[in-house]
């Protein structure tokens, strides 16, 4: 940890900033410089976390060295984590796709994406039945008997299934019936529902907040395996920027970056990180393309009938024909598919 | 709404449109431009949102005229709410200065800021029970503990007590011990909580999200009013942008946007809207200057010892000093204090 | 265009409105709605930009509805533009790579590093003798010196060579030496200097401002075929967001985007838009993916001792196994390489 | 400066990177941690700049301790500076308003103006002359003729004056006719306008662009100061968010923290920060609050007929109340007015 006191410190504020980390059993280091006092921790130091130096009225800034997490990072676990999901699971040599609409709509509808998505080469399905919606006047989701046709129809195609919760009451609810909770970005700083998530056995896709950073997102999944589930796959969705032509601004800079910094497997979601339908096909080659391990993508019997977000979902004949595009991106990264 | 077809849509688009909206109850309107078909639909557009147009494979966007929210709405309720909050609520013509550490760490710490903030004129204080943090390593707070000390601090002081909480176990566990709720930016979208909350009796105090819009602000606090609880607080707290200098960026001008579109009082939190000691004064003077309701401040009686934001929370003699300079800003501003 | 009135419209605000409209030789509709009064004008509405309608004080909003552009427009041009640069162009179906140092330095490094990337394949060299910085005491560049340097580069390896250029006295000095010239992110909305390249003959790499709307990139450019010069190839380069961990946010949905609304060629530079060296090749391989035209890279002989960006800059080794791996994803997007 | 090494870095890195700091005459320090190796420098950091340590492969970060300019710190100078404006200049315990319309567009208009805002009170008049606009088929402003003007309006009022320019060609033109030169937000990195008017006797009007940071916007002033002129005002204008229901975020905490970090003197522009007329007097009111030592503002004697930005000026009437109101702020702020 490196502090840098105000230029009018003194030095009894030097001196009692040495003396609080010699205490915390870190090896201080004093350094005057021409216009500020500089002063160095060496050793761990998330110990020096409780003494709050950040807060002494003639510190400048505190940077610290060390990343904040530790059971997520790639210094603590060299090899890429493969996490269960179907057959094969997500992470390592593989590139996933989990297809499926927005929100489960009715049996029919499901039962005709399962299949589609299915005999088109996706590894999974995803579907909403509790819904995140910024207006009560939307539709909120059909759920549990949207869970109990998503059950249906991973028995019917031998998919797994992915689906949203927002609590730990439906947490507890969709248990039985699914294969992977997502969190959504609205949820990914929801640390009571992290904490629950880390105490259940099943694998959590743990998308990025739409203001959150790398680091906020990695410390978000250091919640989860804390608690001891270390089943987490870290989603790209988009971020908020001043851009309104697309709906989110979609950083693939943050696969490159997470796999630098983390050993969980990193997917991507085309389809809420532009919003438009023409561009959800191009982005997901560019996922393939920069080291994703696979994409969740919006795919709808009929678009136009979608209860939400239908203006980004691809149809069943457009996402047939995707997929055939979509392979040689992924082989030429190094992925089968 | 006003609908634009894209460049490629043909008549049976535009016919297929029109009918829709005519179905809906709604007149439609047909304007074909030089280059494309724009369509508009005359009357409650809010009706149309379950035909999904926007969905339509020929749609190129879709204008909403309307606000998406209604309960909420300044064209609902022309006049200015005040909502219950000790003796003389929050909102009107008063400005109120709600004080007091970001977290309870004692029962002492508690009753000298509580004792302090009071004779200094604050009209409530704040204190977190329970701690919403970025890392699973930080502090996360005192829980029940800590709601029982707010509630002595409160019956000593005569004056009430807002707490932060974060799902429904907590809103029901510190339900008896506070005035009122926080809803953290963080938490802002979480709309389980926000629907229990509307069915709570109790003042909610709904912070704007990190990168929340106004209008997602506004449909927010819809949730609670549309469950029956018409007590909210709307509270600028700063939003995320590219300027590292401060922890947020305050955005002050939601203070006139929120009184120009809603009827609820707002009030400024200068302290996490900038995350610096030095700048929270003249924030605070700002917020009072622009028509905001009052501001929520953090104040700690030893700041280097607080276990969370030491580094932007006054000291009790910084905040009397504060108080004095604050009132000519809300009296300028035609308010009392 | 459609207009929406405040609530507190009058009819004599519309009429005066619908007056207007009619005058400027356009179609108006007069639709009342529940809440408020909304007009529409039908014909060419760049017409009305001189009414100001916007001004009007019981106006609350205007929405245009076609784009601000005409000339730079997919509407206007339906088949892909090749921008002259070297023996094959820029855009079509080739995907083109220029490398080279971020500054020209000395002829040595400019001979080493442009007989290697031409090795590599590269069908370009990049170098800066004007250099922006944001600080006075940063390397400022060789400037004409530099410029001969560049010249003799190109002639000994046979490639084209692109050089920054930030006033209307460089783009003179630099015209006789260079056969591109680019303007940086900084200077996108420098009207002066792109009103002065649309009145020369060479063509222009045109960079999107850090803070740059798709919209007002291609009003940039705009502005350089209004003044007869129709040889702009448009650059994603990053955007500024609040992620820290990367120098810029590249956003890579730019290029269909584009591609949907604009003929002109797309290229990329992943170098800038990501700040980070390990980052740089993903980033390339997925914009190959997503459809660009080509990458401009940053490569140098020896990266730690460039005078500016030598921290995202590929050395010659690195960049000979880039090229290799980059094919592929070329070919996969039915481009030649 | 603290140099942190990447995990993988070997003895040999160290090493080489302290001899650096040796041979560059400061204090080497050797930190190893327990995860990665942390080297200080002690001494003047800026002459490190031109050793690129940032560009090494085995260096992860680089932090610098000292702000990155000189000139324009307060470390540098302790007193607020006063800048050259009228008679009684930008600055120390006044709070000046410019005020006038965007553009010059007529004799009558700018007389009118002219008049009406000396009467209000306003120190100085603001017109542009040439006019930066995103679209070339916009109005370009009066140019010459438009100067002229300004200088009548001027000599008749005894009020001084300022007008954008946007090239050295234009700083030339200007000289004669006008008090002060502004720099625009799309200008503030044109380093060869910086440095041009570094060289000339006149006072800046410095605006921060749409996504600099702080620290850029001071270094932008260093350019302009270390060639010589020392009169420079920056000018907080908005900054570019999410937020889309104001043109800009006007960014308010920007005036102490300019403040702390430097001694020039700093306006605020609330007309072009929100774009929204109704917005612009809380938002002047609370930079008065903060301790701005000043406003540039927007108004015109008929602003639905203004060339430009119309929908965010005051009419003559509506400034008059305004610069009623505004007053006890300054006031309260302890500046006279």
């Amino acid at each position: 940890m490196i502090i840098v006191l105000r230029p009018e410190a003194e030095q009894r504020d030097s001196d009692e900033i040495l003396s609080l980390i010699e205490k915390a059993g870190l090896k201080p280091l004093y350094m005057p410089g021409v216009e500020r006092v500089v002063i160095g921790a060496i050793g761990d130091e998330r110990i020096l976390k409780k003494f709050h130096i950040e807060s002494h009225p003639m510190v400048e800034k505190v940077e610290e060295i060390l990343s904040p997490y530790k059971l997520v990072s790639r210094d603590m676990k060299k090899t890429d984590t493969v996490v269960p999901f179907g057959k094969d699971g997500i992470g390592g040599n593989r590139f996933i796709v989990i297809a499926g609409p927005c929100a489960v709509e009715s049996a029919a509808q499901m039962k005709k994406a399962g299949a589609a998505v299915k005999a088109a080469g996706a590894a999974g399905i995803r579907g909403g039945a509790y819904k995140p919606r910024s207006s009560p006047y939307s539709f909120q989701g059909m759920g549990l008997d949207g869970l109990k046709i998503l059950k249906d129809v991973s028995l019917e195609t031998g998919l797994p299934v992915v689906t949203e919760i927002m609590d730990q009451v439906e947490a507890e609810e969709a248990m039985p019936y699914v294969d992977a909770f997502q969190v959504g970005a609205r949820n990914m700083q929801n640390f009571r529902l992290l904490t629950e998530l880390g105490q259940l056995n099943k694998t959590v896709i743990l998308k990025r907040g739409m203001s959150a950073t790398i680091t906020e997102l990695l410390l978000a999944a250091e919640y989860i395996l804390n608690e001891g589930n270390p089943n987490v796959v870290l989603c790209e969705r988009g971020i908020r920027t001043f851009e309104t032509s697309t709906r989110n601004t979609l950083d693939l800079s943050a696969v490159p970056n997470i796999k630098k910094h983390s050993h969980l497997p990193v997917i991507v979601d085309p389809s809420h990180g532009t919003g438009v339908r023409d561009y959800v096909a191009p982005m997901a080659f560019a996922a393939a393309a920069c080291g994703a391990d696979g994409i969740m993508i919006e795919v709808h019997p009929c678009p136009q009938e979608a209860e939400s977000d239908g203006q980004q979902s691809l149809n069943l004949t457009q996402f047939e024909d995707f997929m055939k595009k979509l392979k040689p991106f992924a082989l030429a990264a190094g992925k089968t598919m």
